[in-house]
């Protein structure tokens, strides 16, 4: 097994994980998956689950999967109804909660809160989405689907489209994609394009990518379709239209056989439902997955 | 046995059940109630909870249920913490909660919310009040309260006092009472007594029914007074006193000696606490036991 | 084992337990901190965790140490999403909610709302802070942690400091002391020192106390300094900095050498970050050992 040095301190970033650390966490959530009884091997353990924004997916996977491991959970889904109403400080509310708990969930609208976070506590946090930084146990979910669906993840060719430049889900996943071959196809407006610090990680780390404005004209190359919904609060009303991703069964004729579509949810209109039951769709196997890969991260972390 | 054919589905309506299939319900949380030690029968299963209006008595109660069959609970009571608040729609919401649980509690103030999600999902899902459709939990714990406080469901003449017009309640125990000979006394103010449709789909069941506008005529005559209260926000300030429903203790006078008030709470006015101490009260009764039918719906639906 | 007499119905004040009572729930405390495995004595039994008011602290710990001692948690922290929304009125809330439970935790800004709900509910209820009255497994944590880091309770000099006219902290505090030939100095502006009641129960009890207005001045005496924030919304902009508390490490150069500084948290400004790393601070320690005092208070209530 490989060394647990950095992960033992929780998650922030899916650079913390190397390329053998991934793949063995994969291979555990498969297990998780295809074995999906009840386990006891964190009876005994709490999670708590801090989340200062709303989520549905991210924090109910994590709630599920520590129960199917046999833990427990306490936590808050509204920071309205804790202590931080009364004016304490982040630092403080969460270096009191882990004295209560054995691991942290950690999801907070501001940009690198996770990483500042763990440098005060001592037991192991999990960044569940930190702004627009890093969302790591989603790309470990993202990993095992592209896995799960092509059979492989060395030379997929996967093309990113929505806001590229403001999505956590992106930033993490690009990280990821540079370990394994991928080829990454930028797809959006120039407006929405991702950030120069992150192309520059990517060269550094010669990774493969390029850029684009339509989708139409890569469908015949790539094997996944990564979308993200824009956050319509970002734009004005006659922007919007015009940034938007779009995509259609109409535009789908052209793409190869083996294309899954991949998407962290929630959808807004650049998914349509008409897509739901065509070969093409498996996001919601997707979000399903999101639980075992969980079970395997939290396994990981916690069990001796 | 009777068949599982419907209920493996959830439970949207009362009309989902046989007579004898609410009769075999109630014998087992008749059991749940005379055996209260916790059991294991649940272990490793999950129940979400997703409620998307107030619930203090149908969610906590579910929860208690599940846990005292050694299951546990994940969930939401306030759907501004969820992904609806990205903008997601319900059923991709309920579709991604189903992944992570074995079975779904589901409140919405939409009319007819529960059926439609029921179609879209493959795990079971029990309704727990949706508009002003149906909450056949609910119905069971009432029909369980009249059988214990009266040694029958059969025979039982039983009145319905308040916004018959509007409740979610009465829609579906009107409908169960049909089943057992019960005479249904429909007591309101013109403007709430029960809609149309009701009143036909009883007819077609041949159901013994009749309109009133005075409680305290049929007072001599009736073993359950079935209240519930106004929601005070559908009257002006004008209307609400003239059409309120309101018992007293010195109108209970006129009752026959059985006679037993239930009400599935909150209450309001209409219900003043002198009454609480009277041999008539049996409210707070019901309201435990809806832990107990709760309890035999879980395990009729998950206990293999 | 001291009678449980009293405390079988819960927790409202301090003055519930004698100085027996409160010595034997500080040794099981400090087996559970020693032994911190998980146990299975509360399996099957359920906790309704019902905080009308925000909190961290008092919520996670009592529903942590439930789970450390093998039971489970139902309930709410926001009561906007209860059928209080819907006009029940408090005592109807909670007589349902203790059908589905074994033991309340209950907090509400009502000044002498626990004792209130007591007298109508028959399952124990744990005070968890009501209004300015009481908050016992506060003081009971207090109590532990002023032991654990002098090494006993009796003879200990106590200054107390901040806004001690509205703190339930305080009030149940102080009388607390009172049992163990504590000296009281009550450190504050004369505008913000303890109520005359206070006072007057004090003196009645023959407990040692003083009142101060400048903490410098005794600091050489005292082996705790009990700090506690002001709720800002008490007070004028002009007002607030005249009668906030303060401390420093410079101003701690004058401290006896054992001095430990507990601090019920939420803190502002009273108590700068700069002292979290001097030898004086045991405010995150105290946080902590709330954990254990709860665990053993749910013990003793509900062990057989």
């Amino acid at each position: 097994m490989p060394q647990k040095r950095k992960i033992l301190r929780g998650l922030i970033s899916i650079e913390d994980l190397t390329k053998q650390e991934i793949l063995l966490l994969l291979k555990n959530a498969k297990k998780m998956k295809h074995d999906q009884k009840p386990r006891s091997i964190l009876k005994g353990k709490i999670l708590a689950s801090c989340f200062f924004e709303p989520s549905t997916r991210t924090r109910l996977s994590f709630e599920a999967a520590m129960i199917k491991l046999g833990g427990n959970v306490i936590g808050f889904s509204d920071p309205a109804n804790t202590s931080l109403a009364k004016g304490e400080s982040l630092e403080d509310t969460l270096k009191v909660i882990e004295g209560y708990a054995d691991i942290l969930i950690f999801r907070h609208p501001t940009d690198g809160s996770a990483k500042k976070i763990r440098e005060v506590l001592h037991k192991p946090i999990i960044n569940a989405g930190d702004g627009m930084s890093e969302h790591p146990s989603q790309t470990l979910t993202d990993l095992f689907s592209i896995q799960e669906c092509q059979d492989s993840l060395e030379k997929i060719h996967i093309a990113m489209m929505g806001d590229l430049k403001h999505s956590r889900t992106i930033q993490s996943l690009s990280l990821a994609c540079s370990l394994f071959n991928m080829h990454l196809y930028f797809v959006s407006s120039p407006s929405l394009s991702p950030n120069q610090p992150l192309l520059d990680t990517l060269k550094s780390k010669a990774a493969s990518f390029s850029l684009h404005h339509d989708v139409e004209k890569i469908l015949n190359k790539i094997d996944i379709l990564y979308l993200t919904r824009l956050q319509k609060e970002r734009f004005s009303e006659k922007e919007y239209p015009e940034v938007r991703p779009l995509i259609s069964l109409q535009l789908l004729k052209k793409a190869k056989k083996n294309l899954k579509i991949l998407h962290p949810l929630p959808r807004l209109e650049e998914l349509p439902k008409e897509i739901d039951t065509s070969p093409y769709a498996y996001y919601f196997q997707q979000a399903e997955n999101g639980l075992f890969v969980r079970e395997a991260l939290l396994a990981w972390i916690l069990h001796a």
